[in-house]
């Protein structure tokens, strides 16, 4: 049981028209394994520079995450610099430094390659495959990518969509890597690729997943106050992929389950800032808002 | 029963990636009164001028809408023309041509003036008010309105505003007409000026529903061509108050119901130019993709 990530974790600096926050703990990685912490043990492998505080690792570890795979590289962490204007589904980057990111080259520890549960988080599309590669059996492999590789590394992308089960991008992408405006005919597309399973993330809109039972609509939920969404696609990820690492059930009501899961995940980490929501969660608050997910979308049969 | 619709008959030229047509059967009683009904009788008031063929008139009355308040007056009928480019969410106008539609007074015949529930479709607040004035005791009033009247007539907007019960508007609209980006905060101050009930639609991403049982969040049918999407705002408010209008319910459970009715005509009425595909609907292709509606937002509790 549990699950592994790779991914990245990173000095995030963002404004929102909310606020304004420098060098705070943010990448995907970190937002994936702390949101998944809430459903499964999650081994997390990334590369983070000497100038990593101990706090964020007691932090990670304190959500119950194993950190044997996060390797500390000589130079600087991954930073991270952007602005999100009212229009809060899109971020735009102001900077990006990969440091110690650069040259990394994950190995995983011999204990991290029985894991049957894998998350590929947006990273070179070459290292998604060098770390699948390690695992023994995997089971249920999941991946996100960006238009960054999309555009750079298509052929590469395209030889790791078909080794996984899910892929989880967002709408924009979707477009972009199937070429196809309709969002019917990109899933059609982009499941020829490889993955069987597709998550078209929408942001505040929700999220639509194809499989071959067909299509499943996920609402956002509703938001009097999104404060950041920063790391909101990696934090649905988490959820989602956490349930399901839990569960050991992929069937369709799983899967649809694991989505409202994600989702519920995400609308608490775009109340505020970096992790500060994601830290002060109570499972509790989990369960109570995938009950109002219910009231927001039930109606009665005919 | 039955209700009672004023609003406009027109004819209307539109281009969209997949085709173009001229002089087309139109306006936003048409789309209403053809999409309601197929639950319900309705009553149009609306005006036509001397250019509007017999054949309209026929097609109307064969869908057993009742046209007693139809009025034919000197001069050509309302024009619209209007371009959609692969953003379909939005049209871009390109003539409107009021014709008749500029000294429209509408007179209701004495029949129609104890009907209980109304729909005031977009057009003039004034006039809206001045029709709601004929009816002797309306139960249930809804009505639409657009950034012109918004813009142009707000001090009007909103004496019709505390007039209605249910107000249904598009995303943008809401945003305009509150001042208020984040749409939760735009529905609270748009319900505080009169209609309890708010719909918001947003097109592909179908639509929220405020009111004081909270928030139904019901998503659109993702549909794998979008051929056209003029009137599917008017055709989703037909079903949505031919339902209401057909059980005389107007609980939160009914409203989402309708609500979804309502989405599935819309669904329908994109799928063509015109009301084309409204004309060959068939009552079990509504229930049947009701039911998949039902499949396409289901997911267990907890």
């Amino acid at each position: 049981m549990g699950m592994l990530v790779v991914g990245s974790v990173a000095f995030d600096s963002v404004e929102t028209p909310f606020g304004k926050v420098d060098d705070v703990l943010g990448g995907s990685a970190t937002y994936f394994s702390t949101s998944a912490s809430y459903f499964t043990n999650v081994a997390l492998v990334a590369v983070i520079g000497e100038d990593f505080p101990e706090k964020h690792i007691t932090f990670l570890k304190s959500r119950n995450i194993d950190v044997s795979g996060l390797e500390r590289a000589s130079g600087n962490t991954f930073r991270w610099k952007g602005r999100y204007t009212y229009e809060l589904n899109e971020a735009h980057t102001l900077e990006t430094h990969l440091n110690v990111f650069q040259s990394f080259k994950p190995v995983l520890p011999e204990s991290h390659r029985d894991y049957e549960v894998v998350f590929l988080a947006n990273i070179d599309p070459d290292l998604q495959r060098e770390v699948l590669a390690q695992v023994k059996k995997p089971k249920l492999v999941a991946c996100d990518t960006m238009n960054f590789w999309i555009q750079g590394k298509r052929d590469s992308l395209v030889e790791t969509l078909e080794l996984v089960d899910i892929l989880i991008i967002n709408d924009g992408e979707a477009r972009q890597l199937s070429g196809e405006p309709n969002l019917v005919k990109a899933a059609a597309k982009i499941r020829a690729m490889g993955p069987k399973t597709l998550i078209i993330k929408r942001g505040e809109y929700g999220a639509l997943l194809f499989t071959n039972d067909g299509v499943f609509a996920a609402p956002a939920y509703p938001l009097e106050k999104v404060f950041d969404p920063t790391g909101a696609g990696d934090t649905f990820a988490g959820g989602f992929m956490g349930y399901l690492a839990n569960t050991m059930n992929f069937d369709d009501a799983s899967i649809r389950k694991a989505i409202i899961f994600g989702s519920v995940m995400a609308s608490f980490n775009v109340e505020d800032f970096s992790l500060n929501r994601l830290k002060s969660l109570d499972y509790s608050e989990i369960e109570d808002r995938y009950r109002e997910f219910r009231r927001l979308t039930h109606f009665d049969d005919i």
